[in-house]
């Protein structure tokens, strides 16, 4: 997810396209980063905005309505929470099919919404309600930053770090898949995914020098950081956090995980990674380390296990259409 | 438009259901006003959210690319206008149809959102792009507001009073309906309408007490600001400032004119209204007077005719499905 959101290659260079179109109304920097920043008085304000639909993002037979609007609500404030940002609160524009008996499901999927916004303090702010043939949420969240946490701002010898455990969203969307319905700790990593906006603003405010949330898988998300900060970055699959039952390479691939990935500079300690678990119940663990950049096509993640480089399996992709 | 946006009836009472089920994430005032307001710091804060979806808010044969763009933009950005708010930027989610021939469709698009932004002084902040089976944008607006003027806040006496003249968005859609390109200046009305921020900045600093954007028709968004001021309005016909061509009861009806209905105290002076217009080049009627509101129920809107009572004929609905 991103201020401008990015998908894979050729929707990249369409919003490429798109910006060139802008002239001085586009953003000063459009791409490649979760919110966008403006200042406003004594305050920096974080925005974003963010799609969900069906079939796409989500299917009916996988959640019910209530966590359709949580997941959709949690997606957008995921991209508060890489910028360590505080959500003040969000705007839905709801799509609901006309008249096929489902005449809750409106109330339903905006309770799950509230759910989620009263769960990092946010209020729903208003939104627009249209008849539509899928169910739809565009998401618009807004927060405000004291020390904004970008994608680029790493530097060699920084160590990279990710929040807690990576792989149960990926786990429980296979299961979804299979038919089976996975076990409630594991559908809600995927249903009801924990932001982690404390967790954001703790890091940025002890000194995290780049951050992106998970929404494309670890090694997607590591490689968008590494765009962004011009540092190539090493990670140790060996050290990955993972859910029970995820093997190291699906725990980099799985997607739409929702937790933080960041580099701190290399003096974060043990005591602190301690201080941060006692503040916010969260995991924080060192997964690799940020080295020399050597100019922007250069760099990119290498992925190690056993010290030897391993490519991905063929990327994690949701559901795309 | 509004913060929450409302359609007729039935939607109307979806929205009460659902704002039932928010609890104390809700807003305060959710219903019933074009913008959500907050504060930060020692600033106000308007935003709203405003779709706009192909075969219910614009047709690919009625409009261009750009203009699609254009007016959907100024769709959302009235409902800064009608809260006497400035302009920060835009928020946009784009819906385009996968493959079909129309890739650059997404950047005329956006070139158009951009053009109106910036006449506003607005940037484009971010984004989400999405395949869609239709063209779709989802726009959320951002400004700042120093007197916040709403729907409430007309007392009996207030005039009422509009800007620009009503009835050529109305006959711009009848035109294109009939299959016959309206002439520029009264296309334009339609697919590039002006803005209103400055105008309505100028009058909420100058003591609007009461104010509105016609999204759904004079009438109808009179009855809107009768009912949120518990006031009675008292409009008379022969006043309305008109688009040539147009008759009384059209202009009434016409909606999506991103005009502002609103009410001044009953000492606003035509001196004030020669200086509005010279400030901001925009015209100023006074068409009509609130009267005592009676509680409610009671109140509501009456459009005079030769001084009798007219009712309009059904709504104009532009072509909502």
């Amino acid at each position: 997810m991103a201020a401008l959101g990015m998908g894979p290659g050729a929707e990249f260079d369409l919003l490429r396209r798109i910006f060139a179109r802008l002239g001085d109304a586009a953003p000063s920097d459009p791409l490649g980063d979760d919110c966008a920043l403006f200042k406003l008085g004594g305050t920096t304000l974080a925005v974003s905005i963010d799609s969900s639909l069906e079939g796409v993002h989500f299917r009916r037979d996988w959640l019910d309505f209530m966590e359709i609007g949580y997941r959709s609500a949690a997606a957008a404030l995921s991209d508060l929470a890489a910028d360590g940002a505080d959500a003040i609160g969000l705007l839905v524009s709801l799509g609901v099919p006309r008249a096929d008996g489902q005449e809750h499901a409106a109330e339903e999927i905006m309770a799950g919404v509230a759910q989620c916004a009263q769960n990092v303090g946010a209020s729903v702010l208003g939104g627009d309600l249209v008849r539509f043939d899928r169910y739809m949420l565009d998401i618009c969240v807004i927060g405000s930053v004291q020390r904004p946490v970008r994608r680029a701002g790493a530097s060699e010898g920084d160590g990279v770090w990710v929040t807690g455990y990576l792989g149960g969203a990926g786990l429980a969307l296979e299961q979804l898949r299979a038919g089976t319905r996975p076990p409630t700790a594991l559908r809600n990593r995927y249903a009801c995914p924990e932001l982690r906006l404390q967790a954001g603003r703790w890091l940025a405010t002890h000194g995290a020098t780049a951050m992106i949330d998970i929404s494309d898988g670890l090694a997607a998300d590591a490689e968008h950081l590494s765009a962004a900060s011009d540092v190539g970055i090493e990670i140790n699959l060996e050290q990955l956090p993972r859910w029970e039952g995820v093997d190291a390479l699906a725990a980099a691939a799985s997607g739409e995980e929702f937790e933080l990935l960041l580099t701190m500079p290399p003096h974060f300690s043990d005591a602190s990674v301690s201080t941060f678990r006692g503040d916010t119940g969260v995991e924080l663990t060192r997964i690799g380390v940020c080295l020399r950049g050597g100019g922007g096509r250069r760099g990119g993640v290498r992925l190690l296990k056993d010290r030897e480089s391993v490519t991905l399996p063929p990327g994690y992709d949701h559901f795309r259409q």
